[in-house]
């Protein structure tokens, strides 16, 4: 036992020297000239700002939830029968997993702004020095980002589990993973808020300043006499990057704890290293993202950085597949009851879970890559105007959907069976298909740091193109910096199919997982019958009511979007008639008021879709009981994993379709073709990069919630 | 016992005559101008044509649907250790069954399609008359049909009932109900073809015609130098009125069906009067609509005849709600065990349905009206362009699932609890409450005939508008036919949610049918738990796949719109083009060639979207059992009707939205507002009259599929 740990800490000691070695790469590089510097500053400050700003609300937000899920947890545990002590004993120990979950996901989103605005000018300034220096500042500030949160969230979970008594001569090995679903929720429920606050920030600022700036003034994008403009790029910071490293960080999170509450099952055979293997899997994972990174390079200034960026991904996906093999032979083997474990199914487990993520970054460029069917059918029916645009758009995502979910169905069947053949005949466990898809999603999940990397990246390259655009830098560097641009957008619609498609794969993990608490909180045995019957009316409505909070919150998400964007242009307006000057470039627009406006509208727009999420399911499992909560759990995931689908898909196609006619296509820009395509591009905007991310988190936040409020709903 | 035969063929026998009364009423009006009459034949033509085509069609698809059902039919049930005999006495009933639904599904098409034609023309040449009498004219075709589809349905399955052993002293009586499922099936399955190709129909030609009339010649709608005209004309008979016709046989055939098997669990206490009823309660729904259908009138021109049609509403449902007070007293009083019913309770569960029905109908109007926030914030999005006003319709029509969802989950809960408190004590039945959501779906349903009639109004208003625009009536009569335009479009969106509405309380209905069929299949004591355990990975496989199937099959719906509207704006192109007297008015555009060109284009986008629906369920039980097929039947329906709760709404209120401003609102016609209103709207139509619609017979047609199915699935 004492190897695993030796692993796990080991690797977090090699990935925190990597990420210094990185960081210092990095801030040893050029910032450029003085103007660069005043806008870098200016998004540094308003992204900073912004963070302040919510992270403050956040914490207001993360305390109240604290006091409840204490009060909660005691008092459900002494209904249960428990002592007073012991009661009191457990409630504290969620309330510190709680809030030590919540810190690092809001830690994990601060690094993940604080790498962006740094990296940016100084990729800016690369680009000056050709693609591979511009390219590798950039992926090397996402990396930094990619592997302090996943180191992060593997340390948290480590140490918590340890220090509940799951550790070196841990006597509370069992019970320590139920102890620490408060990280998971904590995480998540930070995450939820970030991702919701940048989305609606990130997707404010770019509709708010288009819609002005290119629409009514006719400026170009990231021209610096938009006021706005500067609010846009930082919108790229605290949405993208803050964002989506909390969301990862909760992924990470969620998912491991999910997997080990399924462990628990496998004490009798396993013991411990049922538990830990998760641990030691993502640990392993890291290692072999580390290499992956550092293989990213272009040889020439021809080459398409995409490749050497899947090149990178490959590698270390290839790596794990080899890894595994060690990984699960030396974990998983035992015996019992006189017939083996046959660890080769459980490896091919881990298989499965890397080939899915692979299937899901190869679909999700289908959907949404310009040189493929769906895109080219979108930008053909620009020709007839928007209307039948978005006609196309919304037909195409919603088709985007059959085929991550038949091969989203194939790992979990697959992935089940194997998990059964495993482990059949080998007596002491009841349901052992289940770890098999945990398995699976070990597997999905091992590549995390490179693709968070890889994620960062794109908003990175964003700014970087947004600062030598503003500056006015040559020709030649601006093709460099559009050239990042454009891999960047990629990686960004690629990297959300892989969230969707690990948070899709997670789902009957996380659901698993609830199911196994209520059977250990009322002393069934493990895998006992736990009816959670369908035809319970009870049961059905609460899974109505879960379809419906999937489309309730997607609305309230996307027309956050809206009023937020209203207060910018409002704004935008107001300098342009009042500050004669700014059109003719005499005077300078006031960015900051920009940035205030749409800081305190995004923030005040989060409050209601964060709230329909959090308080629904804990509203349904008290009144409905515990059946019904899994029955709500069950289709806010299935619903939510196809309504983010659609939503990624469709706004990733949309963004496409335009910048195809901007290749020149249907008459390129300015054409009415291209006009078209502008309309879907907008309409796309609050479902990629606000809606569909948020429910990401939706899905796992609804599965901590309810591990962490199962004790309100035992009647 | 005989006395409910009694009711029952004495309301036919009454209906039948007030439908021979209404149609003698309509026939012997006068047909106006000859070259009222020549657009009248025309379109005449073309509706007739299409059906021809369609219903050869469908026949096909229906004849080898029939030798699949016997056969799997026979086998199943041999394969269950029924003797040879017996299997095949089973098969020839269900293949009876569902050639006979199938046929009566059609017919009530047909006459859908028949009566709007022939009322089309008289309506309009009644409005020289002045508002009343084209009103009468209008809504009595559309009474017709209402009374039409009702009667035969309920003719139909209570005549099946009879004949299968249900009947005086029928020997078979517990039997029968399972052995007409086969007549909802075949309801269904030509219910979906006739939704899906009318709905393909109507919007392809509605939109070919804007898109090139409008848009690209400026002309105006319903401009006779419009060579697409005719066509968009026969889109609204054979999509609103044959499609519709088929889908509200459907809706009743199948729920009626759903409850008499629920009936059948009350065996022991109620007797045959448990499973009759429903068709009892049918009965009296049909002769409390003709009260309400002969109260509608306007006294004068000024008027909104919208609020005579209200008052029908009102009235047929106030009837039902004293009516049901006599019909549970006598039907649904008993005592077993020394236990008496409390029917109240059950009389509590039918005012349930009534209520809901109209709390849907003031929902659908809250979200699609122009005098709502919903709308009025759209119009007001649209001053800011298209793309705004899509992402604000888009958001309303998301937020417009979560009332509706919350008032069925509270009228099923609140069936079922009243269901459980009347038959508290009572022995000899297992699960009482499902029987109390079964009433409250025949509360929901007893209003159906008049509501028909208000749907089927609207289609034959907005005919009778156009045939009046192009024979150059004088502005008066205009007046006239737009006022009842206006307020048929109010109505088909009302009644587009009381249809969504009955089809979502249906749901839990048909649910617990299927559950109920495979228990009693299976010899299982009525009750007993079968097993759908949500924690089992098959079932949660199967959800999944449900939730792909809604948005897939919305997809190709939507698509199929697009693909058949191309070939129209080229036909339509090519006319203007090569007949170039069409523009001057001098020459005469060839509208049969159009009709033909949508008839061919919709009918062959039809079978991709209809064969999803038929084959993955029958897949989905087949491949991974019984427990799987409830598994994707209870997401297939709850996510069915979120998404058509959603398309339906959506595209009412983009309809609304441009109309808002065609009143004279941000700038009126031809403003930039109204051009972002017209997008809204085209987006809106294939949304609202195609695939909302046919999700409405999907939720059906899968719990049918699987009722007729289950033999195969019982692995």
């Amino acid at each position: 036992m004492t190897v695993y740990y030796l692993i796990i800490y080991g690797v977090v000691l090699v990935s925190a020297a990597i990420i210094v070695y990185l960081m210092r790469y990095i801030f040893k590089q050029s910032k450029g000239t003085p103007e660069m510097q005043s806008i870098s500053n200016a998004i540094k400050e308003g992204a900073s700002a912004f963070l302040k700003r919510q992270y403050k609300a956040i914490a207001l937000i993360a305390v109240l939830a604290l006091v409840i899920i204490c009060i909660a947890s005691y008092f459900g545990k002494t209904k249960l029968g428990w002592s007073s002590a012991d009661s009191l004993s457990f409630a504290i120990h969620t309330g510190i997993a709680f809030i030590t979950g919540a810190f690092c996901s809001a830690l994990s989103g601060y690094i993940g702004m604080f790498m962006s605005v740094n990296s940016n000018i100084r990729s800016a300034d690369g680009a000056k020095h050709g693609l591979n220096r511009a390219l590798q500042i950039a992926f090397k500030g996402g990396a930094v980002t990619g592997l302090c949160v996943t180191t992060l969230s593997l340390l948290g979970v480590t140490t918590l589990f340890v220090i509940y008594g799951g550790g070196f001569n841990g006597t509370n090995i069992q019970n320590a993973p139920s102890l620490i679903v408060g990280f998971g929720f904590g995480a998540s429920l930070v995450a939820l808020f970030a991702q919701l606050g940048g989305g609606i920030y990130t997707k404010a600022a770019d509709v708010g300043a288009d819609l002005v700036g290119k629409v009514e003034a006719g400026i170009p994008e990231d021209d610096p006499r938009n006021p706005a403009v500067v609010a846009d790029l930082v919108g790229d910071n605290v949405g993208d990057c803050a964002g989506r490293g909390a969301d990862l960080f909760e992924s990470t999170a969620a998912e491991n704890i999910g997997a080990m509450i399924i462990g628990v099952g496998l004490f009798p055979i396993f013991g411990v290293a049922g538990i830990l293997f998760p641990l030691v899997a993502r640990a392993l994972g890291i290692l072999a993202s580390i290499i992956g990174i550092f293989t990213v390079k272009v040889k020439n200034e021809n080459e398409d950085p995409m490749n050497a960026l899947n090149k990178g991904f490959f590698i270390t996906a290839a790596i794990m597949a080899v890894v595994f093999l060690f990984n699960v032979k030396f974990m998983l083997s035992g015996t019992n009851g006189g017939a083996s474990v046959h660890w080769v199914a459980l490896y091919g487990c881990a298989l499965i879970g890397i080939v899915l993520s692979l299937v899901f970054v190869f679909v999700t460029n289908y959907y949404t890559s310009y040189s493929k069917r769906p895109v080219l059918e979108m930008a053909k029916s620009c020709k007839t105007g928007p209307a039948t645009n978005i006609i196309t758009g919304v037909a195409m995502g919603m088709e985007s959907v059959a085929l991550p979910v038949l091969f989203i169905c194939l790992a979990i069947f697959g992935s089940y069976e194997l998990g059964t053949v495993a482990l059949s005949g080998v007596t002491g466990i009841s349901d052992p298909g289940i770890f098999g898809t945990a398995i699976a999603t070990m597997g999905m999940l091992s590549t995390c740091a490179y693709v968070l990397a890889m994620d960062t990246f794109g908003p990175i390259t964003d700014n970087a193109g947004g600062i030598i655009e503003m500056s006015g830098a040559p020709e030649e560097v601006r093709n460099t910096t559009d050239k990042l641009d454009a891999c960047g957008n990629t990686t960004k619609a690629l990297t959300k199919g892989y969230a969707v498609g690990s948070a899709a794969l997670a789902t009957f993990l996380l659901f698993s997982a609830y199911l196994d608490q209520v059977r250990s909180i009322l002393h069934m045995a493990p895998g006992a019958s736990f009816p959670v019957d369908i035809g319970n009316p009870k049961v059905f409505i609460a899974a109505m009511i879960g379809a419906g909070v999937v489309f309730l919150f997607s609305s309230t998400a996307i027309r956050a979007v809206g009023k937020a964007a209203e207060y910018v242009i409002i704004e935008v307006r107001r300098q342009f008639k009042e500050i004669p000057g700014i059109m003719k470039g005499t005077a300078k627009p006031e960015y900051g008021k920009c940035v205030d406006i749409v800081t305190r509208g995004a923030l005040k727009q989060m409050i209601i879709p964060g709230l329909i999420v959090v308080l629904v399911p804990i509203l349904v499992g008290v009144l409905l009981g515990k059946e019904a909560a899994a029955g709500y759990l069950m289709v806010v995931t299935i619903t939510g994993v196809v309504m983010a689908l659609f939503l990624n898909n469709s706004g990733g196609a949309w963004d496409n379709t335009k910048k195809y006619m901007e290749l020149g296509n249907y008459g390129g820009k300015g054409s009415e073709a291209h006009k078209a395509g502008v309309v879907g591009d907008t309409v796309g905007d609050p479902f990629k990069d606000t809606a569909g991310p948020s429910l990401h988190v939706l899905i796992k936040l609804t599965s901590t919630i309810m591990l962490v409020f199962i004790v309100l709903f035992l009647h």
